[in-house]
C-alpha cells in the first residue's frame, strides 16, 4: 500500500486552486475566515468556497458541492464535522484532488469514537490516493504564493519571506504563536501536522530538502510515527540543509500529556534524542530556541570555524558570554597582532577578546565611530570565524547610531554575527531589534540563545565539512 | 586587622548625608549626574557636592573640600582620578565618614600601576576604618530612600519598590541593564561590587539578611575572594531568605575574561558550584534567569509542595511545559475528582492536567468566563501546590479579559503562579505582562524560565522545611 501512495507534497504548498468546505458564516465561520486569510495574504490561485447554504462569499461564487466546481481542485481544506470528512475526501479524490488539509478537531485526540473516525478517514484517504495533513491542524502556509489554510483570525496581513520552514505538531505554528510581523522571522513555509494521521515529518523533509525557498528547517516534534523513515529522511536532508529539532514529550509525563493532545504517544524518555542527533539533526531545548536559532542559518553564512569574537558594552556580560560560548562549543578567538594594534590605536583600553566597549561608550566624545571601527576590526580578523555582538538600548544609545554600527561592522567583517540587545527601555530594545534584523543580522531575546545559535551553526558547518571530506 | 574593621554597611544604604567628589560640569560631569540622579529619585538626605571650581550646582552649595562641610558625611561618592582617591578617603575618614563608593575606573582592571594604586588605596581605607565599595563601580541604590550613587544617565525617574536585592560584579546592575521602569522588577536594594577591593558578597549577605525590605537576594558573581567567609554568610542567610546566584567565569576561558575586567580572577571550572549549592544558594544559569527567577519569591508565597497545574491555550505548549516542569523538579499534579467534575461541568474537553484551553478559547461564545473558572478550579485543587499559566496575547485576546482571568483565578487559588505570555503582537504581549505584574503575579519572557522559577521556589520551600525539621 505504502508504495502506491502519491509522495508529491507540491499540491499542499503550491496549489493552483483550493476548495474550502466549512461554515461560511460572516466573520465567524472557519470557511469564511480561511478564505479571508487567503485573500489578505494575496493567494495567487483560485479559491472555491463549497457550502450548499451560500451562493457567494467574500466576492467569490460558492458551490453546493465539490462536483459543481468546473476547475480541478489541487488542495481541499476541510472544516466539517468529523463523521463527514471521510466522505468528502472520497468525493474530492474522485475529482482528482490529491491533497487535503483536515482542520476538523475531535478525532484521535479525544479517543473513543474520535479515534475510530480518524482511523476510518485515514483508511479511506489512503485507498483513494489523497494525502492528508491533520486532522486537528491549522495546516500550511507558504509565503511565496500567499497560501494559508488557517481558518482562525490572523493578526498580520503578511509574513516576511525568507529561508526558514517551521513545522510543528501543534497549532502554535501557522501564524498563531509568534509576533511574525513585528519581528523578522524570515519564513518560506509553515506546517502544523496536527494528529498526523498521514503526512508526517519524514514526508515534509523530503519535500523541503528540494524546496529552493527553504534554507533551514525547524521542526517541533512530539510523537514519532515511524522512526526508521524519519531517520532516513533526516540523513538525506541534513547534509544539504540544517534541520533544527525541538523534541517535546521527552519526559514520561510529557509523553503522557502529548497522548491526550494529538492522539499519538510521544516517544518518552530520551530514546530519540541520540538517534536524531546521529541523523544530523540540530537539537534545541526550548520554545524560544526553536523559533530563534534557525534565524542564524536563514540570515547569515555558515561560520568557517568555531572561533568567536565577543563584542560587549560591559565586562560582566563579556564573561557570561564566554561561559555560554564555551558551553555552545565555541572557542574565544585570539586576535591577531594587527587587530590588537588597531584596537590600541582606537584607544580601546581593554584590547582583547572579549572587547569591553563600556569605557569607550561613556568616555569618548563620538563613541559610535570608535566602537564601530573596533567591531569592524575584530570581525575582519582572520582568526575570527563569527561574532557575538551585545548592544545596549536606551535613551543614551541612539538607535540609528547603533544600527549603523552593526551595518558597518558586519559589512567589514563578512562573518556570521548574532546580536543580543539589552537595556533600559523596552521600546528602544524592540526598535533596535527590528532595524538590526532588517539588515539581515539576527537579533535575539536572550544572550545565551544568540550564542547557542552561533555554536549550532559552527557545529553544522563542521559536520558538513567532515561529511564532505568523508565523501571525497 | 580584619576584626577591627567596621562591619556596618548601613551608611552605604541608609546615609543621612552624602558627599560627591567629581566633575560638576553641567550635564556631563559624573558628580553633576550623580547629584541629578539622587534629586530625581528623591533622595531623602543631605547632598554635598565637593569641588573647588564650583560655588553651586543644581541648587546645592558646593564645597571646596570635605572639611568645609559642616555636617557629618555618612557616605562619600568618589569619581576623581585614581591617584587622588587614597588621599580623599583618608581625609573623609578623619572627618568620621565610614563608607565610600569609589566609582573611579582604571584600578586593578588595567593591571600594573592601576593594580598598585588599588592596593594602596584599599590599604589606606582599611587603616582609617572606612569601608569601600568598588573601585570601578556604579555603587548602590536603595528604593526606600531614593539613594542612587550611579554617576551616569539613568532612563528612569523611579524604580518599583519591592523585595528583590540585586547585587552584581558588573555595572549592569544599578539601573543600567534592564527596563526597570517598563517592567515590574520589585526592588529593595542594588549593589555593584566593581573591583571588590573591600566590601564583598559576604558583607552584603550579612547586611541584607537583616534588611526588612529584602525578601530575596539575587547575586551575579564572578570572582570569589574568600570562599570560607562567603559560605558562612550563605549558610547564615539562606535559611532566612532565598539567595539566587548567577555565577559566571565558570569556564576557564570565562575566568580569564573576568580577570581582565574586574582585576580579580574568577574561580574557574565549577569549583564553587557544589559549595554554593551546599550552602543553600539557588543557582541559575543565564542572565535572564538572574533577573527573572527572583520575581517569584518577591511577588508570591512559597509553594507548599512541587505539584504543578499547567494551564495553557495549546496542547503543544502543555507538553513542552510538562517536560520543563519535570526538569525543574516539579511533578504534574493529579486533579482531585471534584476538580475534574468542575472541569467537565465547564465543558472543558480536555479535563486533565495540563488543561488545554485552546478548544474553549475558539469554540465558546464567552471563553474568558469559562477559562477563568477552569483556572480557578485547578488552582484551588488541594492536590495543586503551584501553577504555570500560559497566556495568549494578540488582537483576539482582549488584554483586560486576560488580566481579569489571572486576577480571579489567582485569587481563587491562592497558590504561587508564574505566567508566560506568548502571541502574535509584541505590544499586546508587553501590555499584558505589565498589567499581570501589577497584580503581583510574575510574568516571564520565556516559558522555561517561568517554570524553572516555580521549581526553584518549590526546592527552596522543601529545603526550608527540611532544615526546620532538622532543627526541631
Amino acid at each position: 500500500m505504502e508504495s502506491q501512495r502519491n509522495s508529491d507534497l507540491k499540491p499542499f504548498f503550491e496549489p493552483r486552486s483550493v476548495a474550502i468546505l466549512g461554515s461560511l458564516r460572516d466573520q465567524w465561520g472557519e470557511g469564511f475566515k480561511a478564505i479571508r486569510n487567503m485573500q489578505t495574504f494575496g493567494f495567487a490561485g483560485s479559491i472555491y468556497p463549497v457550502n450548499p447554504s451560500y451562493d457567494e462569499v467574500l466576492g467569490l461564487k460558492a458551490y453546493a458541492s465539490v462536483d459543481d466546481v468546473q476547475d480541478d481542485i489541487d488542495l481541499v481544506i476541510v472544516v466539517t464535522p468529523p463523521p463527514t470528512v471521510a466522505g468528502i475526501l472520497q468525493q474530492c479524490a474522485l475529482k482528482g484532488t490529491r491533497a487535503a488539509v483536515v482542520v476538523t478537531e475531535n478525532f484521535a485526540e479525544i479517543g473513543g469514537d474520535g479515534a475510530r473516525l480518524q482511523k476510518e478517514m485515514a483508511e479511506v484517504a489512503r485507498r483513494c490516493g489523497i494525502r492528508v495533513i491533520g486532522p486537528n491542524t491549522i495546516g500550511v502556509l507558504n509565503t511565496s504564493n500567499g497560501l494559508v489554510t488557517n481558518p482562525y483570525h490572523i493578526d498580520y496581513d503578511s509574513i516576511n519571506k525568507g529561508g526558514i520552514a517551521y513545522t510543528s505538531q501543534s497549532g502554535f505554528v501557522g501564524a498563531q504563536g509568534q509576533p511574525l510581523q513585528d519581528r523578522a522571522y524570515p519564513i518560506s513555509k509553515m506546517c502544523d501536522f496536527g494528529n498526523k494521521c498521514d503526512v508526517d515529518e519524514a514526508d515534509l523533509l523530503d519535500y523541503l530538502a528540494d524546496d529552493p525557498d527553504t534554507r533551514v528547517i525547524a521542526m517541533h516534534m512530539e510523537a514519532v510515527k515511524d522512526g526508521r523513515r524519519l531517520m532516513a529522511a533526516l540523513r538525506n536532508t541534513t547534509p544539504r540543509k540544517p534541520v533544527v529539532i525541538f523534541k517535546t514529550g521527552r519526559t514520561e509525563e510529557g509523553a503522557r500529556a502529548s497522548a491526550s493532545h494529538t492522539g499519538s504517544l510521544a516517544s518518552g524518555g530520551n530514546v530519540y534524542h541520540h538517534a536524531l542527533k546521529q541523523a544530523g539533526a540540530l537539537l534545541v531545548d526550548t520554545w524560544q530556541e526553536y523559533w530563534e536559532v534557525p534565524k542564524v542559518f536563514a540570515l547569515q553564512s555558515l561560520p568557517r570555524g568555531n572561533r568567536v569574537a565577543v563584542l560587549t558594552p560591559t565586562g560582566g556580560i563579556g564573561v557570561a558570554s564566554v561561559d555560554a560560548a564555551v558551553k555552545a562549543g565555541l572557542t574565544v578567538a585570539r586576535f591577531s597582532d594587527a587587530t590588537l594594534e588597531k584596537l590600541r590605536e582606537l584607544a580601546i583600553s581593554r584590547a582583547r577578546n572579549p572587547i569591553d566597549l563600556g569605557p569607550t561608550m561613556v568616555m569618548v566624545e563620538d563613541p559610535y565611530s570608535v566602537m564601530k571601527a573596533a567591531m569592524g576590526a575584530a570581525l575582519s580578523d582572520p582568526n575570527v570565524d563569527c561574532g557575538i555582538m551585545v548592544l545596549f538600548a536606551g535613551s543614551q544609545a541612539p538607535v540609528a547610531d547603533t544600527v549603523e554600527m552593526v551595518r558597518w561592522a558586519t559589512e567589514q567583517g563578512r562573518k556570521p554575527v548574532a546580536v543580543w540587545i539589552y537595556g533600559t527601555q523596552v521600546s528602544a530594545r524592540d526598535e533596535t531589534a527590528r532595524q538590526v534584523e532588517k539588515l539581515g543580522v539576527p537579533a535575539y531575546v536572550e544572550l545565551e540563545t544568540a550564542i547557542k545559535a552561533l555554536g549550532i551553526a559552527a557545529g553544522y558547518a563542521r559536520m558538513k565539512a567532515d561529511s564532505g571530506r568523508a565523501a571525497s
